[in-house]
């Protein structure tokens, strides 16, 4: 049938999925906030007690025991929440721990990885990240919400859930790889856009990291999901949250002094903006290496036992919270007040002084400091990651110079405990995201620079530690991840600085450009070191100087046009391929069409009963195709009488018509190409007169291997070049 | 040799294609803005003297001779321009008329077009359309500069200029399809990039609208190189062109009252949002089925004698200036005063009355009127369309309103005006844009909307013409045009309106669904009616029922491994093909690699001296390769002996072995994707042995082909379902 291709319900399920992922990028916020608000105020509460003794006796010692009731709630909560979230990630489902953007890419690869895109995997991520990020540990929401995106996207295309037994009724389901790819890929960006309430950013955030396949239509698609996914998030946050939320998450143009715009950038600034660039770039990578470390360390002593996992993430949080509380006593109270501008005498300025102390307030960590006093310390490191990324990128405000109120020192100390703890917690057993960790220690490395530059210059107007702020965190975000589009537009979609692009944009390059020299993207190091096989989007340059026939698999195995039972069970069982070239007789062994695993499973399926291993229960084929249809049998869930074997099975009505041969001479480069380019999973290698010689799949075509394969080369004393480069004289 | 990728060079390049673009760019708006000034300050002049005999007479009648001098002066210089860009477009080089988008995406999908991207045509187009912007005609500057940035890209990508001979002697040429195709993308961006100051903008631009073929290293280069462009703009427009240009060039939130972001959108707005999206789609899709009846015209009747074309140029911008100039006549003067706020008896405003003044009397035109008066209607048609886009897109301001400087009278008579002539003038004989005529027609239609609701409502605190302008803009951009990101992303970051991104990005939503519903794009429908063969990103559902064998080239013309001379030359004189399948023998035709065409002229090349045909000079082979070895010799250029027709040529060092067979069998669609992902050229359809039975080239792949050949099956007895879905029982 020349049917209509389904396109409005693709339509209608993008849109479905963009509400879902909305809604739970709403619900993850909303708990997280309630349970960190609810945390602070029970320990706060505590802290007003000394506060009043504190007052009491003017200064003078603390009561003890008060402020160890205070710490010791703050501990037990923290360390509670951690654990919980830890032992869902580690006994309840293991795939969910981690930020899931390795899998995620993966998978959007072409790779198939066991449990990634299940629902389990989902409530497991959503709860753990929770307690994960209100136990205020080093991490952020960001990453695991890519990875709810794409198992939303997923459960959406197929229409239905294995695990539960339920369909959409009305909707057709989309199982063909393509299909499913661009469901998963457009989730993933629709993620993205509501965790940091930025569409564009999240559109193009799934196009630049994590898909591997892309096309225009697609570009059209995940636009109008991540806006769904947006709206739907902002809509929820203010009806049933009933916050003020805006689209803009950190909006610092909002009370930032009306600098004309010529003057936003000179030329001393932009030599600054590239030193940050570098410097954030050359700091990125050296997070990356330190995070790499800790995880091949975490493999060999730790990921064996379970319970290590959930003692590793206890002895982080346990640490952190100890630092959290204790090194803001180390650092003196300081007073409100200087942080107010007066209005010169005569005028009055366009707020009360009392709305404005209101406003610093927000912000700010009264801590164990007397009223209208407050803790710089505190302020970053004894509140949540949102606090304190208001406190690090607040501009030069119209009515209030807040720029100074965290102090250098405070800066240096926090940053250097953020970098370690992000590091370290990074990839421990809990599911947990980098990006916001990133984006804090990069703001307040760069308001460093900005803060320094303004006592150097003594020039406390038009240097703007804010902006700063943003250029540091743009450099080490680009550093560590190498996004380039998608990292600019999500930090000003966030910031509401676009007059501020274009450096942020030299920025980021510079940064890339550093840290590109010194080591591997994160996410990419990551992928390898869970063995999952990845094809980067350009070929090895080994790649250009290898032919098929040196990385193919010289002995594939084969079925004939026609064969036996036998050989096919053999060929199923002792193999793991998911496809079998078909080819005319054993002798000839001319290729005839490609069938798939799945093709031999239903018909395997049509010759016999099958027996569900776990139940135990045996189905006719009727009674499988309308109760279980949708679901693939197992190989050991068939049972053949083995005089069943000799019977002849005919492939040539079944078998793919539609496969790649190319002859043993063709460029591995070329190859390459074809696979990234439109996702094959086998190519054959046949000989002048279509006789086959060899299969290429995926894994052949990874750097490593051809590397190797171009070295074992090099070191034989097969000719190489004559033959490469034929046209070379 | 394992040698380098050359990475570092082809960074160097984009850096010097960022320079380049951008600093054309730059000189071009300073041409246009100089030019334009010049003009008005003369017409001004006159008209001044006017003004002082109408105070005079006390607004009595008018003294006519001074008015038609200025009138003729206005008529003549515009006219001049139009003519001067006409003549250039139609006589000197006729490929740089129009906007030139369909070349050049055409070019990108695999289509060599001659001249399109020659030096020559980037002068040509650059002055014609410098001319036809000053002109006062209803066409933009942005179109052309994606053409001019996609001529650069190619010619740097080379390192040479044939037709100079000039080469850049440090810079490696990248010769091949890829490279060259990646920076004339790249450079295309950078266009957009410059000519808008939307760095990110037109990264994405080139790749959602432009390219064909896209990879993530292409998006770091691409973001690199619109951000140099950009840059080098912003950098001469400060330091030469002594401007304060910021890099948002119709700022609007620069004077926007500071509406608290919750406020921002309300439901009622939405839905109102909504309707603007729908009709800007539709009147979109009008103006689109406007246009290209109007080419289809102008092909038929005007296009095939020169100076029609250049006499129809004349006479659009003759009807044009008449009506820009008698059309305000109808409208009656304002006070200026009426649109400024006065301050509340007791307070100050921030800013003066006079200074108010100043700036409301910037944006708006005195023509005829008294002085603090100013003509509704000469503001927008009487003016450059930088200035009409400033009225358009202005809000409601913190110090005055000015949102009623124009009235919905003024608007519609204007709307209509700039839709027609717009409409009318895309595709004529000058090098012209239609991207900021889409943008003014829809702002004035948006403003429209904004206005009558604000009457409707008697609300003019809350609802903000300026921002129902901004949707109209995106809405009918969008019905024209189907771009999506680039387009949000292009609008946001030329007004600074962030926080309307949402709102913004649904409105573009709903335009494109309504205008695909009636038409296809503007830019596609102009690539079918250049005859420019067009691969779309996806497979037409034809194609999925369709097999190789269906649509393939039937008796290909090959060569065999050991041909005559006399037998290549015939396949070169006889047919156009670009590549030739290469086979054992004649007999049994089994495909052994591919010639191209290009080789077969390089061997003859070695096999005779050289006679350039219109200098009747003769080059042996060793003066050709030292003196014109980077230009490839003619087929008329060689002199072969009839008697020297038997020599034997052997293909087999020489042929590509990295070539594409597939079986008769092979699925449309599928053969397609392969086309359309890697850029494939030739494809060799085989049988089961090999043997070679017919050949695949882009046309074949058209829409319309297949479909053609799809009716011609079903027309016939042929059994297409049977074979076709071999897995359906």
């Amino acid at each position: 049938q020349l049917g209509s291709d389904h396109e409005w319900q693709r339509w209608i399920i993008s849109f479905l999925m963009g509400v879902a992922i909305g809604f739970i990028a709403f619900v993850a916020s909303i708990s997280t906030k309630s349970i960190s608000k609810f945390k602070f105020q029970v320990v706060n509460y505590c802290n007003s007690i000394n506060i009043k003794l504190i007052n009491l006796v003017l200064g003078g010692t603390f009561t003890y025991m008060e402020f160890w009731v205070a710490f010791c709630l703050y501990f037990f909560m923290n360390s509670g929440l951690a654990l919980a979230g830890s032992w869902l990630a580690v006994y309840f489902e293991p795939t969910a721990a981690g930020s899931g953007i390795p899998e995620v890419k993966g998978y959007l690869n072409g790779t198939r990885i066991p449990h990634v895109l299940k629902f389990k995997t989902l409530v497991t991520k959503l709860v753990s990240m929770i307690f994960a990020v209100s136990s205020n540990l080093q991490a952020g929401a960001e990453g695991p919400m890519i990875h709810i995106g794409a198992i939303v996207g997923n459960g959406f295309s197929q229409a239905q859930s294995k695990e539960f037994g339920i369909r959409i009724p009305f909707l057709r389901s989309f199982k063909n790889d393509k299909d499913k790819r661009d469901f998963v890929t457009t989730g993933a960006g629709a993620g993205v856009a509501a965790a940091f309430s930025a569409p564009l950013g999240g559109c193009l955030f799934s196009l630049e990291e994590v898909s591997s396949f892309w096309n225009s239509t697609l570009t059209w698609r995940a636009f109008f999901t991540c806006l769904i996914a947006s709206f739907t998030y902002t809509f929820a946050a203010k009806k049933i949250g009933n916050s003020t939320v805006s689209t803009i998450i950190f909006d610092m143009a909002q009370d930032a002094t009306k600098v004309s715009q010529s003057e936003y950038v000179g030329l001393v600034q932009i030599i600054v903006f590239l030193l940050i660039g570098a410097i954030g770039g050359a700091s990125g990578a050296l997070f990356t290496l330190i995070n790499i470390k800790v995880v091949e360390l975490r493999r060999k002593y730790i990921n064996k036992v379970k319970s290590y996992r959930v003692l590793e993430v206890f002895i982080i949080i346990g640490v952190s919270t100890l630092l959290q509380f204790f090194v803001p006593m180390l650092f003196s109270c300081q007073p409100m007040d200087d942080l107010i501008i007066k209005a010169p005498p005569g005028t009055t300025l366009g707020q009360s002084y009392n709305t404005t102390l209101e406003k610093v307030k927000e912000h700010l960590a009264q801590f164990t400091c007397p009223d209208d006093y407050y803790n710089p310390m505190a302020s970053v490191i004894f509140a949540t990651n949102d606090n304190a990324i208001d406190n690090l990128l607040s501009t030069n405000g119209l009515y209030e110079i807040n720029s100074h109120r965290i102090g250098i020192p405070v800066l240096i100390v926090y940053c250097i405990f953020y970098f370690l703890f992000a590091a370290y917690t990074a990839g421990c057993g809990i599911s947990s995201g980098t990006l916001i960790p990133m984006l804090i220690i990069g703001a307040a490395y760069g308001r460093i620079v900005g803060l320094i530059l303004r006592s150097i210059f003594n020039d406390s107007d038009t240097i703007d530690p804010g902006v700063y702020a943003l250029m540091g965190a743009a450099a080490f975000m680009a550093g560590v991840s190498r996004l380039t589009i998608s990292l600019s537009v999500i930090l000003i979609e966030t910031t509401n600085q676009l007059p501020y692009l274009l450096p942020l944009m030299l920025t980021v390059m510079v940064a890339k450009w550093v840290s590109d020299f010194f080591i591997h993207p994160m996410f990419d190091l990551l992928i390898q070191m869970k063995y999952i096989p990845y094809l980067e989007p350009q070929p090895h340059r080994t790649m250009k100087l290898l032919m098929c026939k040196h990385i193919m698999a010289k002995k594939p195995v084969f079925l004939c046009e026609k064969d036996t039972l036998g050989n096919v069970l053999n060929a199923l069982r002792n193999t793991s391929h998911n496809g079998f070239p078909v080819v005319s007789n054993a002798v000839d062994r001319s290729v005839k069409g490609l069938v798939l695993r799945s093709q031999l499973l239903m018909i395997l399926e049509r010759l016999s009963d099958v027996y569900i291993y776990n139940t135990e229960q045996i189905y006719s084929h009727d009674q499988y195709i309308t109760k279980l249809a949708w679901k693939l049998p197992n190989l050991d869930d068939f049972r053949f009488d083995p005089e069943d074997y000799s019977t002849q099975i005919d492939f040539t009505g079944i078998m793919n018509l539609t496969f790649f041969t190319v002859n043993e001479d063709f460029a591995v480069s070329e190859a390459f190409t074809i696979f990234r380019s439109i996702g094959l999973r086998h190519m054959m290698v046949v000989n002048s007169v279509n006789k086959l010689k060899g299969i290429i799949t995926k894994k052949d075509l990874l750097e490593k291997n051809c590397e190797q394969k171009y070295r074992d080369l090099r070191s034989g004393v097969e000719l190489l070049y004559p033959e490469d480069n034929p046209n070379d004289e």
